[in-house]
């Protein structure tokens, strides 16, 4: 009854929540997609061109085009892996899923390279009871307030490279190995510490065949457990990401 | 608890499934967005272009480009009236919403002008209960089984207008007006049956605000009553509507 089984199912694991959260039934982790969004750097903005007017036919439709990893958006497997899961190819069982949010936004207000460590989840753990199974691990850090600046956003030094918070390569094995996690997402453009040159979180995550969303909005309006994340993936053929929209119910 | 308070409520109005009901947890509503794929008279197939490679840098990307009303994809009332809502303006709450699935597959088997009437709305009431409030209704008139030759999935004439099945004008007023409806759904091209010159169910819902989904997939592996429907809605700022994934929780 309800339609709710299934998800009752995955979020059984899944203790309370802090009594404080706030319960506004639906809550919005996708930013709005405009032009003047950062992206990570060498990738361009996305654009609109209208196609269609109301005046000549009666409909109004635009033309869109980007590349896959702009705004709020999925990291399919094959993004970092070649012949890996594709965006048409997720278990859509693995788009609805447990939300954890592991709050590291003290340690990125100083340190823009600051990462989530294996610690930080025994932190969440001892706070909130196991990660549940299935479970889709978001790090909060605060990034998004950057926004107002966007340069502050991508934080580059003056040798090009990103500062910005990102999962530790070893926090991200150890979800996977020990967690039996789905996927795993940031609020900021890299699930690695922008200033790792080896992409580790990405290789853990996307090579054992997790994906991550990237670029997550609102996650202070969602308890740190307890909530119930869907992810509207991309589905077109042969993708390696694209943007989606994330919604948290709470 | 269980972070479904806000699911629970939406879906509380919704009577119990038919008995024989599929039980998967997450059903997939969304075709696959492909070149192939059919779309309206005169729009451009997506077209996918690489843009970054595994071999130099560790990634592979793509940039897309397509209409936004391609695949399974999202009306916003902007589609339709100049200055109403546009993608990124949708309230988040009518997202998720319970789902009413009324099948007019035999009649569309008869004839490619079949459409939703008020007598379809009645007669899905009389087994299933009251229309649940601020529910997503969506056709099914499984038009889908005519994608393996897409030529018969537009279903062309010889003057060029298209021959599928759609809702009513009448039909698509009645929804709005007396069922408090958040949006509606149909598994062809067009909320409007094909050959209906006027748009009339464009016109009554998306001039009432209400959001439009088109080319929804697989509406057979879901229940008549007692599913809700989460809408991936594209977020992207001014957008008339664009690709969505739309799962159904069951």
């Amino acid at each position: 009854m309800l339609g709710l089984a299934g998800l009752t199912a995955l979020a059984v694991a899944a203790p309370a929540p802090a009594a404080a959260a706030p319960r506004s039934g639906v809550v919005d982790l996708t930013h709005t997609l405009t032009p003047q969004l950062p992206v990570w750097p060498g990738n361009p903005p996305m654009v609109m061109v209208p196609v269609a007017w109301h005046e000549s036919g009666g409909f109004g439709q635009f033309a869109l085009g980007y590349w896959e990893h702009t705004g709020t958006h999925l990291d399919a497997p094959a993004h970092r892996i070649p012949g890996a899961t594709t965006t048409d190819a997720l278990a859509v069982d693995d788009l609805v899923a447990p939300l954890v949010v592991i709050d590291i936004s003290a340690e990125a207000a100083a340190d823009a390279d600051a990462v989530v460590t294996v610690a930080d989840i025994d932190n969440w753990r001892s706070r909130h009871g196991e990660i549940p199974e299935r479970a889709f691990v978001a790090m909060y850090s605060g990034w998004e307030h950057r926004l107002d600046r966007p340069s502050t956003f991508l934080n580059l030094d003056e040798r090009g490279t990103p500062h910005a918070p990102g999962f530790s390569a070893e926090a991200a094995r150890y979800l996977v190995e020990h967690c039996a996690i789905v996927g795993a997402g940031v609020d900021t453009l890299s699930l690695d510490c922008g200033a790792d040159p080896e992409y580790g979180a990405h290789t853990a995550l996307l090579g054992a065949g997790r994906y991550g969303v990237e670029m997550l909005a609102n996650l202070a309006a969602v308890p740190a457990a307890g909530a119930t994340v869907v992810i509207g993936a991309p589905k077109h053929a042969g993708g390696t990401g694209g943007p989606c929209r994330v919604l948290a119910l709470t």
